[in-house]
């Protein structure tokens, strides 16, 4: 009886047989998932988010789930459901998100971003590695373990967010209104690239954000450039002198305190992650051939993962548009994105980055900054029953071990679900770097979704015997 | 006979009495000028700039043009009309234009910039002072003089410019095309202020333009700020840190070689400038309150006229909506608005300005410099027969004397007409420092126009003299 197998694997006879035989079928269905244009920060997308969700919701029914609901939220539902294991069993939390990035229709292209095409190995379309691709694997791992001999040996339940790409504003409400039928004893978030197709690797740490709009402006109106240029202050041109001065020339960030809390990471830890974590040059290719820069004594993996960064994210200020004005701009706003890592407490980083820019600031300006954003970091225990499941699944799905790595980006619902809910959490990640998540020609690898739905599965079969 | 009188003046019975039958009326033409669209710079303003244009044709018809016409120039046509004086009379050429700066609907706008507002003894518009308010003042000067005993004792010969705002590309070939029906004794352009109402003055110098565009970019797309923050170039970053590089703390501009050619101005001109000049504190109301800087060792009025000056007059660069969205921008775009004072070359110092920035940019990022406009300084000699006419029109219309003054803008046409077609040529402002020309809430004073309209029709007289 395969529920007492030690572990699902892909030569497990009859598993596979149902595999094949439904992997037709699931095909459809993934057409069916990527065709939805769930574009969440899009106006007009109200009939494509709900007639997505509702479809979810089928497959959640279909799956077993007795009260699969859309759950309402900031801006587009959200869908949960549970599908029943065993009495007492544990209880597995999976989310996922089927809102994507706008796609703009462009000739860069190949194929339309909502018809999703099969090519290559890959399905192309909109949100096909981020994140619908993922959460599917999820969903046919838990069909698959239903239909064989052992049944669902855990009790699943799913949470798709419908806002994950606009911040998840709603999603903390969600947790709260559905706080019964969504008590589990670990969670995974599968929303992630691993390190490649024969690499996998389970990620336990990410960066925190907070995202602040920084705002210089005189106490006049836009002025004559010829009338008055050099003569008195321009707002724009202060905006850019104390922006010039937040970063210092050995690449580090010059406002005083604001390395006073990081954690410092152990030599171990750093020698492990020069092993095993992406070298400069994968990290340069991902990002299409950028130029690499950054804080001294440190690799481009450590700058962008176990150290905080500030980026000038956005800057509008006087004139933009084409041709000419004359003008000494009286206000300017800058976006700053600042990524935190523990211990940084993102309060005191806000004040020390403020009090920096006001004391460079000229005479004659304000300067007013506003929180916009603000996600803490998250660090995951290695040694804890989840990963130690996680890492035996991604064996079984992969055929290999996987490493620990960490992410510079930030995942909010895993700082809810990790930080604050103190739920034993899994990021289990089945998409490859270059899978152009954000980007045009979105991709998600066949194989990888196989992958993909054999290691959920083993994971759910080993969660169970934990 | 008014035509023999010394000079037409104010207090002239059968003046005044015209000039108050047609006030009201005139009031109501004014309203309707202001209220054309005509931003030369945007687009889809075509209807507008034609529509203008044609009304300017019909009023020059009004006042007796026999060949009043559109003449075709770079984007929007210019208005040419010729009103006869007696035979033999000397020909007065005077321009103005009929486009204005950008005005986007803003709560700044205490009423819409196109919606024409009587209020206090103002106009308020976009365009009511920049320039429409003053060519609006010839206009009824030319109709004032028709309808006395005198008649119109000279040629007038209207040039109603449609692209001041962006430079006048078209100007000179629309020069050339006209070149026989505009040839003309003495030029007048009234596209400035005086020093205050009760301050008349005549500007004899202008300051040069050079427009560049300053672009930096890297290789690649945005890049996602969390996944890559702190490790790779930033584009918005490095053109910010290059920006930041061309002023020196005391005020000067940091590119070697900028004040190579410039033109030192005598100690004896500059103890003139001090003594009828505007005072630093007027300069500062004038810019409701901006703190004044600027190069040391020069008064706020010297840096804004003598000495030339480097303005960043826009930036765009990532992100600059609402909300967050997380990105390390892969270009970046400013606009430098560099004033030219007499000998500084506009090549020169286009060249000296990129090497300067190329040379301070991180590696892995291009700069690219365009030139989006230049126009050379102006002097004009003050002892001509043309600015002594200009001297007696001012006491006229004003009861006082004027005094020199220098101005910090840029007038293409007036470089044109002065320094190619070496026409005498008179700058005769009407407008206030306060009114606000390419600021939000423009407006013309209405006591202004009236001394504008009695200054216009002495100087046409007093130049019939010459």
């Amino acid at each position: 009886m395969l529920g007492s197998e030690p572990l699902l694997s892909r030569g497990s006879a009859s598993a596979r047989a149902v595999f094949e035989r439904r992997a037709p079928a699931w095909r459809d269905e993934l057409r069916r998932f990527l065709s939805f244009q769930t574009v969440s920060s899009g106006v007009g997308q109200r009939q494509a988010m709900y007639g997505c969700a509702r479809w979810l919701r089928g497959e959640l029914c279909k799956l077993g789930a007795k009260n699969a609901r859309l759950v309402r939220s900031r801006h587009h539902p959200a869908v949960v459901g549970r599908i029943p294991g065993p009495p007492g069993a544990p209880r597995v939390l999976i989310y996922g998100h089927y809102d994507v990035q706008p796609a703009e229709s462009s000739a860069a292209w190949r194929s339309p971003p909502f018809r999703p095409t099969f090519r290559d190995g890959f399905v192309y379309a909109r949100g096909a590695s981020d994140d619908k691709g993922q959460l599917f694997a999820h969903l046919k791992a838990v069909e698959l373990l239903s239909a064989l001999p052992g049944k669902l040996p855990v009790t699943v339940n799913f949470l798709i967010d419908g806002e994950e790409e606009i911040g998840s504003p709603g999603l903390a409400r969600v947790l709260q209104s559905s706080s019964a039928e969504l008590a589990s004893d670990v969670a995974v978030v599968s929303d992630m690239p691993v390190l490649g197709p024969d690499r996998p690797s389970l990620t336990h740490a990410l960066r925190g954000d907070l995202y602040l709009d920084i705002e210089v402006s005189g106490p006049a109106g836009d002025l004559h450039s010829g009338n008055f240029g050099g003569a008195v202050q321009n707002a724009l041109s202060a905006l850019v002198s104390v922006l010039s001065m937040l970063h210092r020339a050995d690449g580090s960030i010059a406002a005083p305190g604001f390395y006073e809390d990081v954690l410092a990471v152990s030599a171990r830890e750093r020698a492990y992650m020069r092993a095993v974590g992406p070298k400069s040059e994968e990290i340069q290719r991902e990002t299409g051939g950028a130029a690499l820069t950054g804080e001294r004594g440190y690799s481009p993996y450590e700058r962008s993962t176990i150290r905080p960064s500030l980026e000038i994210s956005g800057l509008r200020g006087g004139y933009g548009g084409r041709g000419v004005k004359g003008v000494i701009p009286a206000h300017a706003l800058a976006k700053l994105d600042i990524r935190l890592v523990p211990q940084q407490d993102p309060d005191r980083i806000h004040r020390v980055v403020h009090e920096f820019l006001a004391r460079q600031l000229p005479a004659g300006m304000r300067l007013c900054t506003r929180e916009r954003m603000r996600v803490p970091p998250v660090v995951l225990d290695r040694d804890s029953p989840a990963l130690r499941a996680a890492a035996l699944a991604y064996r079984a799905g992969f055929g290999k071990a996987p490493v620990f790595i960490r992410l510079g980006g930030s995942i909010p619902v895993v700082s809810l679900l990790a930080n604050q809910l103190r739920l034993p959490t899994v990021l289990m990640g089945f998409a490859l770097p270059q899978d152009g998540a954000h980007a045009e020609n979105e991709r998600f690898s066949l194989a990888m979704l196989e992958r993909g739905i054999w290691t959920s599965a083993a994971f759910l079969q080993e969660m169970a015997r934990v």
